[in-house]
């Protein structure tokens, strides 16, 4: 070990992760590679095992990534009683099961048992804070942390506090996970699905259309947007792409001259008739398996880990 | 010169560039790159030293990305007729004026006046082949070759035949792109936007909606998906991502449980009412200055195309 390495804003802090599941053992494997102690909440049998060997791989792409993960698995526990799980906790960050019952509970009896210094955040990609939070003393403390999938590697983290969420809290948390590297962004109010997923969910109708419609097939429609539509948007997101796409006339130019003709085809778009029924699903499965059936999910998964990494890789030695 | 370099399959071939805009002179310094023979058509008084300018910049983006540009603009030339332009050419890409009755005037120029080796590209994002071939008389000879900006970057071209086109046409299409090193692609039925600019409006409805209801800024938005979507579709497009996001079962699994979800999400969003009206046009331009109003365009297109280009390299170098 270095000893005249620079100490980790979150060195030997705790956070304690409820659920070892894909996105719990993942936000774990984070946590670790930035120095903090980890304890996994989770009931269930053989969980020790599971999150050993989820970590254990998702360490290659941290370290691919660049993080130092030196004796990260001697601060990696287990503790299956809540309470003594969260008593001494500076962070939790749960994944539990998506039924806010159960999520509502949770969080009251980790108000209980946690220091006053603890943050929470919910992984939730569902339930907004206000919703889970309705048995707790100070609702203000939950605020949502959403990750992209996989945690570990993807960069954004949805930041959603609820109303009563101070400031000050609202910036805590955006601070935390900054100093895991990743980049929190604030959503301003309580919406079914936050940012990333709204906008996934919106092409994705026009991506059905378009094959169902028999334009593209499902394959080909994937290198369109990576040939295209993805290199663009890992560069710049919609606005920015658009305020360059105008040329010298920036955003004012597309917005008087292009968003007129963008406005007519989203009418011609909310008239089609989208829906997963029977045909469309036989069809889009058949089309899957027909562009990506020859490698297994787990090949395809790696691949995708790797091409991922790449890219956050060569954003790092490009000026911004 | 290196003599032992084998020749590339385009070498000497002749092209015809019509319109010497930003696409036109974007495709040139492509084709130039490819060792082929550049004449540009284009009326416009001081069209030569605009495209020069243009080429000689891209000639950096393209070396960037591993093209040989040795002696390229040797091979670039200009001739303002029409006709005499194309008499002895082996492809036209044509970038004229945006209007039916323009290009349909022009192709039945170019059928009379070229050879019948010929293949007849237009790069309208626009104006389907079957309603610019109406003064053809071999309308199936046009094919739309529609490129993603900036042409000499981005891998993408929409190839979209008409229903006149034969097979043998529509392989010898994507043969010329391909030898290009472009990633081109069939679209299989003529539709308003192709594929990609449809995507791009149905997921910018959506960010136009977030932004106008205060759920995050622009600019925030942007990062939102520069840090997810962004890195995700670059790698994978929208129908690999889910087969991947439905874990062991892939996208059988996401189709059955995951689906239904997403289908309730879209009635939702097709019930809100997104317009580009006079205080939503204002509300984006106050909040695109915000973010990038200390940048120049210029500034923001160099950071952009140097990124794109990392992004591209990066994926030679990973495995696919």
């Amino acid at each position: 070990m270095n000893t005249s390495k620079i100490k980790h804003p979150l060195d030997q802090k705790k956070v304690v992760v409820i659920g070892g599941g894909v996105i719990g053992a993942s936000w774990a494997a984070l946590f670790l590679a930035n120095d903090m102690r980890v304890v996994i909440n989770d009931p269930q049998p053989g969980i020790e095992s599971k999150v050993r060997v989820y970590v254990m791989r998702a360490m290659l792409a941290l370290q691919a990534l660049g993080h130092g993960v030196n004796a990260a698995l001697e601060r990696l526990s287990f503790e299956p009683d809540l309470a003594k799980a969260v008593a001494d906790a500076d962070f939790v960050q749960e994944n539990g099961p998506e039924r806010a019952d159960f999520k509502s509970a949770l969080w009251a009896t980790i108000e209980q048992a946690a220091p006053a210094r603890c943050l929470f955040f919910s992984s939730s990609s569902g339930i907004p804070a206000s919703n889970q939070a309705t048995q707790m003393q100070s609702p203000g403390r939950l605020v949502i942390g959403h990750p992209f999938n996989p945690p570990h590697l993807l960069p954004l983290v949805e930041v959603v506090p609820n109303p009563q969420t101070s400031r000050a809290l609202i910036e805590a948390s955006l601070d935390f996970y900054r100093a895991l590297g990743k980049c929190p962004l604030e959503i301003r109010k309580e919406i079914d699905g936050f940012v990333a997923n709204r906008l996934q969910s919106a092409i994705f109708r026009e991506c059905v259309y378009l094959v169902s419609q028999g334009v593209i097939t499902a394959a080909d429609l994937d290198s369109v947007v990576t040939h295209s539509l993805g290199i663009r948007w890992a560069t710049n997101g919609p606005f920015l792409s658009f305020h360059l796409g105008g040329g010298d006339g920036g955003f004012p130019h597309f917005v008087d001259h292009l968003a007129p003709g963008m406005e007519t085809r989203w009418r011609e778009q909310l008239e089609s008739t989208v829906h997963f029924d029977e045909a469309t699903k036989k069809l889009l499965v058949e089309q899957i398996e027909n562009g990506y059936g020859d490698r297994s999910i787990a090949q395809l998964a790696e691949a995708r880990d790797e091409r991922e990494i790449a890219i956050i890789n060569s954003g790092r030695k490009t000026a911004q």
